[in-house]
């Protein structure tokens, strides 16, 4: 079992692939090699097997064939709205170029393909379900579920074994905020749990469907380990989460570091927000064997630990 | 008003040219140009505004400013499920540079994506609604799919005033049969209306979503006169059609004609077509002003027309 993964020098490719260099296996046959990509030079794991490490642009990498491919590289959602081009080029593009190459390799590849629940659009941040028409209104979120109908069909042709997985928003996240408009979700902890100050840029009244990061990667081990027979063609599968008000976020802080935390409405983002479910019903992943964190006070102590 | 219309040398491109060249106009405003592109070199219409007529493939036509689009060029069904490379550049490709020009363009021009119902799947040929999820059973189906998010998305950002079509079966089509697997449609019909020979490769039970040629465009022509707030940023529209079982259109022939038709069942093409539904529900297209054929009497009288 060869295993490509993209992205993988970012936060969940790192775990992801600390989590295989421990498990050794992936449904059941055992890991032979590994190849990582990402746009900086990953870093190669101490694993039993050979790990090769390309630094640069997956549309110019040479593609070997593997027989699992873990697909994390992606632009994030305020860059890709703000750079139609470059969204298009990374999140489309190149998650092409990764099934063409898997179509000729011929070894009919598992292929995970990271999407996200900002395929979905809410009216007021209300409660959604795993059957709502995905509508999304972010490029992101439309460049995600072009992937996933890639995915889907190359699967119906029996090219790939593939399985997109529907993220909910993974906080919190150690690190710098980044592009991602659900950056203030880490931020308005790990901040304050650093002594450092955050902003909070909508209400706290949002809801959000959240995860933790040992969450996201369990359920990626899961998706890699599902027979194929099991998706019944339907390759997209919608993560659970937990909907937690941000209001029950910041009461996780002390008042000291509550007083941290600088609310800084910003109608940019509160407008993007507004459109990203409160929480999603999940009935078919959790059938398919997938879970949530336990709560809110679970998903802060095993994130605690990457901060 | 300067329209561009590719695929402009199909059967419904030359129909919706003639009508633009009658009526002279598009939502109110005085067509002064038009080009048309296709595969094979189009027949300039005689018309009091000047016409630019190029033939060749979209991907290299150099696309000078427009204020609408009509983009029917497409790989059919068949023909994109054989050949994905082809579909992909086709119905993805040349979709997406038409958009992008249109961006450089500035223009915010009207947008009209010839889609399909092929992004629906069916389990059994069932009834559906234009709320159900499309989960395409077909490359084609995935492709049309693909341009309707890319039309959402580019609407959503101003840069176009995009609607997307979804078709019916359109019958009764003059000429030859084609690669769509909706061929027999129009074959089962018109061949014998020419005293010649039809082969029928699925169950006379079978029904469709069907709309004549004269329906077709005069959807398109609706459309292209809807104010862009009328569709509340959801630019896909499910275009209502008749539902017929192709006993009834057998029905419609002479007995002698109907000896013509020879029932030779065909797998491959019976497992595609129970993916299509055998009608559908679709009353936000009624409620914008769409309307379906009254029955497949009228349809056929249309159709004859053009035979």
């Amino acid at each position: 079992m060869r295993v490509l993964i993209t992205g993988a020098q970012g936060f969940l490719g790192r775990l992801i692939v600390g989590r295989l260099v421990a498990t050794g296996s992936i449904s059941g046959q055992s890991i032979t090699a590994m190849t990582l990509i990402d746009m900086v030079e990953p870093t190669p794991p101490d694993a039993p097997f050979p790990v090769t490490c390309h630094a640069g642009d997956l549309m110019a990498a040479s593609l070997e064939p593997h027989d699992a491919v873990i697909h994390l590289a992606a632009v994030v959602s305020a860059e890709a709205e703000a750079d139609l081009d470059k969204g298009l080029a990374v999140n489309l593009d190149a998650t092409r170029r990764l099934l063409m190459a898997a179509r000729d390799w011929g070894t009919v590849p598992i292929f995970l393909f990271a999407s996200s629940v900002a395929v979905f659009a809410a009216q007021s941040n209300e409660r959604l379900t795993d059957r709502t028409e995905p509508t999304p209104r972010s490029s992101y979120g439309a460049q995600k579920l072009i992937g996933e109908i890639l995915v889907r069909d190359l699967s119906r042709k029996g090219i790939i074994r593939g399985r997109s997985l529907r993220f909910p928003t993974i906080a919190i996240r150690p690190g710098k905020p980044n592009k991602a408009a659900s950056s203030f979700a880490s931020s308005i902890i790990r901040e304050p749990l650093n002594g450092e100050e955050a902003i909070l840029p909508v209400s706290p009244d949002l809801r959000l469907h959240l995860m933790s990061p040992d969450g996201a990667v369990a359920a990626m081990a899961h998706a890699l380990d599902l027979p194929q027979d099991a998706l019944d063609g339907a390759t997209t599968i919608t993560l659970p989460g937990i909907s937690v008000a941000v209001s029950d976020m910041l009461a996780a802080l002390t008042p000291d570091q509550r007083a941290l935390v600088k609310e800084v409405p910003d109608a940019a983002i509160a407008k993007v927000v507004e459109s990203w479910p409160g929480g999603i019903d999940t009935p078919r992943a959790e059938a398919l064997g997938f879970t949530a964190d336990a709560d809110f006070a679970e998903l802060l102590t095993l994130s605690k630990a990457h901060l």
